[in-house]
C-alpha cells in the first residue's frame, strides 16, 4: 500500500544532493530522509516501529544513562570520523560506569548545504561501530539549520546500559592504597585532530585512537572484585580526569611519569605543538583503579584486550586532604598535574 | 577539602559574562559551568554523583527511549524557550509512547559569545518543566563551537521513560471505525514562533502552547482499554501526523473541518501568512485515537485536564488501501490531506 504514495517522490540523491531546509521541517522531505539513509543503515526491530519513541525490553538492573553532543573539526580524520566517534564516546560514557551499554539515540543538527554523501558515510560508520558494540541505535531526530548557523553536522548520541546485579562503580569509591591503571598510549586523538586541522601545517602518521571500550570494561566488571571505577579521558585528557576522580573520591595520586605510556611521535608532535599529553584527549582509552590485591589481574584483563596491550599501571591513590595528583618525573623530581585550565583543543570531540 | 580548590577560581559572571571556548574544553571553566550553573539548577541525587553517566534505579517493564534536538528560532519566544520546548518535547515523545516519563539527558551546543545570563533564563527554565513533569535531568554534556558555527545555544535532550505492564501502544494500531482525538486548538506555537520572527513585520497576541503532556497521557492509558495510539502534531503539524499514523497503520482517515479547534487569531494570521493551520506546529497538543466504545470516555479524560479543555473528537479511521486523510469542509465537500511536503516554517522546534 505504502507503494502507492513512494511513487511520487523522487529517492534522494546521495551522490549529488545537498541538505535542503526541509530536510527538517518533519514532512515528506524528512520521512524520506529516515527511510531512505538513517533507516536502510541503522536497520533494527526498535527503530523500525516508526513511533516517536523505541518501546524498548525491560532491563534487569540499574540502568545507565549518558549523553553526548559531538562537534569534532574535521569530520573525516585519520582513524575515525565524527559518526564513528559518536557511537565510541557514549558508548565509552555508559561502559565505565560499569554498565552493558544497549541502545543509542542518535539527533543530528545538519547545516544547510551538508552533501548527502558525506551524511551516508557518517551513518554508516555509525551503523558499523553500533554493531561492533553489540548496541542498537533505536530511535533518532533530524533538524536542519540555514547555512552559517552550523558547521556541517553536530550529532548527539545518548546512551541507555544496565549494570549486572551488586555493581555500583563511581569517581568516589577511590580509597588511599589503590592501584591506578591506563590501558594505553595517551594522546593519540587529540594529535590524530590537531594534525589535520588546515591551520597548523603539520603533519604525522597518528590516527586516533577513538574506539568502543566496552568489551574491556565487561570483561573488568566481571572478573576484578575491588574494582573502584572506570573512566574514559576523553577532553581535558589524563591529568584532567585523574584530577576529577581524586577531588570526587576525595585523595591524592601519584603517578609515576616513566609508566605513562605515549607514542615517540606523539610526545614530538605534543613538544612542537607546545602541548602536554597528560591534557590531550583520548577517545579509546581506558583509567580503571582497583585495590592493591587486584592489581596484577586488572592488568592481565586489559593486556588481554586487543584495546588495552600496552596497557599500565601508572600509579597509586595517597591520603591528601588537597586532592593534589602528583607525578614523579623520570629524574626523581615531583610535579604537580593540574586540571587543565586554558583551552587546549577546541572541538576535538 | 574542595574548598580548598575552589579558591583559586572566580565565580562566573554570569550577569555580564558570555561563553568562551574553554567552557566547553573539559576542562577548569567546564567544570565550574557544571557546579555554577547546570548542578545549581537541575540539582538532583542522579546528576550530584558526577560520573560520566547516571546510575539510575532498576526500571519495572518495558523502556521507551526517545531523543530531540531543538534549535528553535527564536530562542525566547512568547510562551516559552528554548529551554522549556526541549523539557516538553521529549517529555512528549517518551508520553505518547504510552510511558511515564522518568529521566532526561541535556546536551548543549553553544556558540562562543553566548551571554551567560541567557543560559541561565534557559537552564532555569529546563528545571522548571523538568519538576513540573515529574522527571529529573540525570546527566548531560556542554560541547562549545566558535562564533559563527552555530546560533547561541542548541539543545538535545533524550528522554527514558518506563510503560506500565500490559501496555503498547503504536501508530500501527489503528482500525477502521477507531475515533481520533485532538486535544485542543491547533498551531499555536507555529504561529507564536512565525510572529516573533524579525524579518516577518507581524504581530499577534498568540503564545506557544509549549507543555508537558505526561498527565493527560497517563490518565488516558491508565483509563481507556482501547487506546491505540498518541501522538503530539509538532513538526509538520496535524496534518503531517495524521498522514504518518495512517500510513503506518494502513487505514484511511476521514476528519471534519467543522471540528478541529483553531483559534480565531491563528485562523487570521494564517491567513496573513498563506499558511495552513493543518500544517502548523503545536508543542502542547495530544492527538489519541481509541476504538468507538470508548471515544466519550476518552474526551472527558482530555477534558478534563486543564491542557485539553478544548479537546475535540475530529474524526474516524476507515478502511482505505491508499491510507489516505480525508477532510470534510463545512461547506459538504471533500479535501484530500497531503503531508506536508516543503519547508513550512524552518526552525520551529
Amino acid at each position: 500500500m505504502q507503494e502507492k504514495k513512494k511513487h511520487y517522490v523522487r529517492p534522494l540523491n546521495i551522490k549529488n544532493g545537498k541538505i535542503e531546509m526541509n530536510y527538517g521541517a518533519g514532512g515528506k522531505a524528512s520521512a524520506q530522509l529516515i527511510s531512505e539513509l538513517f533507516a536502510k543503515y541503522f536497520n533494527n526491530e526498535y527503530l523500525m516501529q516508526g513511533d516517536d519513541g523505541a518501546y524498548l525490553p525491560a532491563a534487569e538492573g540499574h540502568i545507565v544513562m549518558a549523553t553526548d553532543s559531538h562537534v569534532v573539526s574535521p569530520i573525516f580524520f585519520s582513524g575515525g570520523d565524527i559518526g564513528s566517534l559518536s557511537v565510541h564516546g557514549t558508548v565509552n560514557d555508559v561502559s565505565v560506569c560499569g554498565a552493558k551499554p544497549l541502545y543509542l539515540s542518535a539527533g543530528f543538527i545538519l547545516e544547510e548545504g551538508f552533501p548527502l554523501a558525506d551524511l551516508e558515510k557518517i551513518v554508516k560508520s555509525m551503523a558499523e561501530e553500533a554493531k561492533k558494540a553489540g548496541v542498537y541505535i533505536v530511535t533518532g531526530d533530524t533538524k536542519v539549520v540555514e547555512k552559517g548557523k552550523g558547521d556541517g553536522i553536530y550529532i548527539n548520541t545518548t546512551g541507555v546500559g544496565v549494570v549486572p546485579k551488586g555493581i555500583h562503580l563511581s569517581g568516589a569509591n577511590c580509597k588511599p592504597g589503590d592501584v591506578i591503571a591506563v590501558s594505553g598510549d595517551i594522546g593519540d586523538h587529540g594529535i590524530a585532530i590537531m594534525s589535520q586541522r588546515a591551520n597548523l601545517g603539520f603533519e604525522t602518521e597518528i590516527q586516533s585512537d577513538s574506539a568502543s571500550l566496552n568489551s574491556m570494561t565487561e570483561a573488568l566488571v566481571k572478573e576484578i572484585p575491588s574494582l573502584r571505577c572506570m573512566r574514559d579521558p576523553t577532553r581535558g585528557g589524563l591529568g584532567t580526569t585523574l584530577n576529577e576522580l581524586a577531588t570526587q573520591s576525595k585523595v591524592g595520586m601519584k603517578i609515576e611519569e616513566a609508566k605513562i605510556p605515549v607514542k615517540e611521535q606523539v610526545t614530538a608532535a605534543c613538544e612542537f605543538l607546545g602541548l602536554d599529553p597528560l591534557f590531550v584527549a583520548n577517545e579509546g582509552k581506558l583509567i580503571a583503579i582497583c585495590g592493591p590485591e587486584d592489581a596484577e589481574k586488572m592488568l592481565e584483563i586489559m593486556r588481554a584486550n586487543p584495546l588495552g596491550k600496552n596497557a599500565q599501571i601508572i600509579g597509586t591513590c595517597v591520603e591528601d586532604e588537597n586532592c593534589f595528583v602528583q607525578m614523579e618525573t623520570p629524574f626523581g623530581g615531583t610535579r604537580m598535574v593540574d586540571w587543565l585550565s586554558g583551552e587546549q583543543l577546541p572541538r576535538i570531540c
